[in-house]
This record gives C-alpha cells, structure tokens and sequence, in this order.
C-alpha cells in the first residue's frame, strides 16, 4: 500500500440558500449540510461539526475492523458513539477540545475480552483521523458477551 | 452565545456488515459509511476520509457565510473544492498532512474584490475546525463576478 500514497480525497461544495449548502464527492451521494441552529442555521441537517465528530467515529471504527481482522477477533455486533465538546480556547478562539468515544463491542467468547480491549485501544493509537487533529480522544470501552 | 458553550455534538456508528455501517444522530437523516476501496472497502460509499474533508470544507464556508452577513457583502455564488492528501509522516503513522481549498465567489459588484478576499481568509482562520486540526489548510482564492 505504502507504494501508492500518498492517497487524495476531494469533496465540492456549493451553497444553495440561507445557511444551508450541498456536498459532492465523485462516486458518493450528495448531501446536504447546514450551519448548526446555535450559531444561526436551522434543524435537521447535517453541520461541520456532526461531521468532524463522525469522521473521527467512523474512522477509530474502521482501523478497529482491520486491526480486528488481523487478529482473527470474533465479534457480531460493534457500536460506537462519539461526542464532541466545542469551547472557546484562550488564545485560539472556537475549538472541538475533546472527543469521547464509546465503543461497545459484543464478543463470541468471553476469553477474548483482554485481546478485545488490546485491539480497541490499538485501534484508537492508530486511526489516521485521530493521527491529523488536535482534539483530545478520550476511550471508554465497554465489551460484552453475546 | 459564549454564556451557553460548551456546545456538544453527539454521532452514533454502527457495523453493519463487511466494512460497512451506518452513522446517526439526533435530528438528523442517517448516513451508510464504509471503508475506502484503498483500504478493503468498496466504492460509493462516505468514508472516515471524505468525512473529514467534508467538515473542514464545510467549517470554512459556514465561517464565511457568518463573516460575510456581518461586513454586508453582496455575493449570488459560493463553491468551494477541498482536497484532502493522506500520507504516511515519520513516527505518527498515517495523517491527512494538508487540505487544499479552492474557493470560488462570484461577487455581484466588482469593487468588492479586495474586501472579498480579506473575509475569504479571515473565514479560513476563524473556522473552528481549522482550529481544531494539525492538517496545514491550503487556500487558492478565485474572486469573480456575476
């Protein structure tokens, strides 16, 4: 893989009207976006800030799949909620300062629990989007048995 | 609005199957994810990477539209193009290393040239997830008129 990079994602915007705006990206569907309702815009439509909180999410998710692979880890259900907390920072205005994820992860076998936990905090080290950003990652693990 | 903050925003993932899930949040239309075709996943679907890419494109024209409304600035058109380089970094593993954007305003009287360009930059600035990120933000500015 290393032979290819580096990689390029590249994503359009165009706005539409008021604070509201459409994202495109080849071979994706579209979607629409918006300003967040605290800083003017309305409800109900995805803002830069749900977005940088799911790129992060969706990202820790992803390296726990191949890390998981990998390993030859068995589980059949892997949830993850991630939330972003915005405050001002003196010196640097508005900043998403931390992001707490939850992972919850639902193993075959209870003998994996340790190995489970290894590979999530693994997974977290090692996400490219966790790897670009200056927000605080904050884990809490939760792993159960089917 | 600096009484009410921190604000917090909230992204729900779950693994559907292969490496592919879905992504929810209050409020909000659910949106399928998977892992880019580079890295084991198949095409067509938002990955961690555009999502990322997406926020930060996103941030910048809802900084611009902010700052824009405030200094009366008459415009019928903004797009904008972010393009988002992956790359492996010495002793940090991979990371989005840069993001070029590429907007483009088309300005209804031409003697706000100078004026347009000053806000494009300060908007790139004061975009809290610009603040947010250790990605360098590329800006090429394209100021035309309608």
């Amino acid at each position: 893989m290393s032979n290819q990079l580096p990689y390029y994602y590249e994503v359009n915007l165009e706005w539409l009207s008021e604070r509201t705006g459409e994202l495109t990206a080849e071979h994706l569907p579209s979607l629409q976006i918006g300003v967040p309702p605290e800083f003017g815009g309305k409800e109900g439509i995805w803002t830069p800030e749900h977005l940088y909180v799911a790129s992060v999410n969706s990202c820790f998710w992803a390296t726990f799949l191949s890390i998981a692979h990998n390993s030859k880890l068995e589980f059949n259900q892997f949830r993850c909620s991630a939330k972003g907390k915005l405050e001002k920072v003196e010196g640097n205005g508005l900043q998403i300062i931390e992001i707490t994820l939850k992972p919850r992860l639902t193993l075959l076998s209870e003998s994996d629990k340790e190995k489970a936990i290894r590979i999530i905090e693994k997974a977290e080290k090692n996400c490219l989007i966790s790897n670009s950003i200056k927000t605080i990652i904050k884990l809490e693990i939760e792993v159960v048995n089917a």
